[in-house]
């Protein structure tokens, strides 16, 4: 379904972005951008990490309402969702990453969005390599609105509807919805509990609230670090329940899937699968996860652990 | 001294660096490369973060290396200090911010080398606004050679220096050197402490180290908040003592100047002088730092907290 989106090569030179603030493509309902990997976005395996993958989707999701037109308190919120003191929050984020790029590749990310039920909107994201067009990540996203003083859930006022409709496309998620339960993780079902994470200044946004993609960070702080280091995250689900503030403590829970007790038998699996909850120290819970991981170099011949030539 | 570089104001469309990989310019010793400010880059402030800026520089550095066809390894080092297992570490880094950019600013790096002594390099580099031409950040670091197996420090071999000495500028530093004596920092002369800090993995480089620019965040963690809070960073120099590794845990310790003991009289004061070390937690010493911070919001009205418009 989501092929409906063209991809024809193109000449450097025919790339018109200088400024990387991205445009409208597509009847306008489709915002793409181009991001090119820097030295500082990639990890020890030399290629991006999944958190550089998230910010990608964030900084094209902003630039899409901004471009849009619709940016009224500058962080997302249209002008009616301002005067109504509303905000967005994500729900639910699916993510699936083919193949994680490496410094220097240059990678087109386009983003679009469309309803979910009454009261919610999906926003997808298709990112693929600039110069071939393979397909790299694709995610899909469940937003809600919140209201930015009482931090209660709200329905779309009509106002708010109908700024957003006219930009709505009527197509199937770009991830298909792994419908799997999330089981519930505590102290007996977890393999490995980190306690103790606390914001850093850094990690706080302009609404003085950690920043979705933080958790993502949190949360493998628990994962083990043979799986870290032999496998790389190949998809995952989150679904987020409850906001953290700069004050906030956090414990991060894991249990993995289908080995015993120990970490040396990860080295021999296969593909591994993950369980996690990210939990204030009091035991609300902040984000429920599953992430699946597959061996390392399984899935890019060729290109690993190589700089590109420099083009110019 | 750099003003040498001459700043012209271009129009949008004259800007061709559509990758971001930047180019060469001023007779092929000058590196220049834009940034787009993105809405990760920004902080609470809605300003980039000191980590952004830095981040900018160590960009701009490599794709400068690696520009001048002199990438060896992927990482900095040229291909004859490949071969001898030389690798390049930062002595020094002196860094003065007049302004922070917020996001969908457009910055300049510019960045040039010179000879630092008899075995070591200077890298200066010039950041500007890119619409207006004002000089945002300036910043000079020394660089001195190690062997990656012995991990001793080395002179530069005359194979190496060949390679990289047609590429010096003979110029002051952008940045008059400060050379103050950093104090010797102790639990004693400390007003803050922040103990047990571990690198996560996505704090790893691409040789499994903790990258330069890590340690200021880490650094950061124990300046109190109500300073982070009011005031912003305007001046740092940092020396680079010894390396960390992935399993290193680390103490930070910051001492206040000009105050006594309480934070609650930062709010009040005028600029605040602090002294940083990061140690082991055996005690060696791994950066001491200074960092000078004026009161926020004093040295740009009118940019503040706005979102800019969109411009296309």
């Amino acid at each position: 379904q989501w092929m409906m989106l063209d991809w024809k090569p193109r000449r450097p030179d025919m790339l018109v972005d200088p400024f990387g603030l991205g445009r409208i493509v597509q009847d306008g309902l489709v915002f793409r951008q181009n991001f090119s990997i820097r030295s500082y976005e990639i990890g020890a395996d030399r290629t991006a990490s999944i958190e550089t993958v998230m910010n990608h989707l964030q900084e094209t999701a902003l630039n899409h309402v901004r471009t849009a037109g619709l940016l009224g308190d500058g962080f997302g919120a249209t002008p009616e969702m301002c005067k109504s003191n509303l905000i967005w929050v994500v729900a639910r984020m699916q993510v699936l990453v083919d193949r994680y790029p490496t410094w220097g590749d240059v990678v087109q990310v386009d983003t679009w969005v469309g309803a979910s039920g009454k009261n919610g909107m999906r926003r997808d994201w298709l990112v693929r390599d600039c110069k071939t067009g393979e397909t790299l990540t694709r995610a899909s996203s469940v937003w809600v609105m919140m209201n930015k003083h009482t931090r209660k859930l709200s329905k779309i006022p009509d106002a708010v509807r109908e700024e957003i409709e006219p930009y709505f496309i009527d197509s199937s998620p770009v991830v298909d919805e792994d419908s799997r339960k999330l089981p519930k993780l505590d102290d007996n079902t977890a393999d490995f509990v980190r306690k103790g994470l606390a914001p850093r200044w850094s990690d706080l946004d302009v609404n003085q609230h950690v920043n979705n993609v933080k958790y993502i960070g949190w949360i493998l702080e628990s994962a083990p670090l043979p799986i870290l280091e032999s496998h790389e995250l190949s998809a995952m689900t989150l679904e987020y329940r409850r906001e953290c503030g700069r004050d906030s403590v956090l414990q991060s829970l894991t249990a993995v899937s289908g080995t015993g007790t120990g970490t040396g038998d990860f080295l021999d699996a296969g593909n591994v699968e993950c369980q996690h909850l990210l939990r204030l120290e009091g035991g609300a819970e902040i984000v429920k996860g599953r992430t699946e991981w597959r061996p390392k170099y399984a899935n890019n011949f060729g290109g690993m652990g190589q700089i590109p030539a420099e083009s110019a």
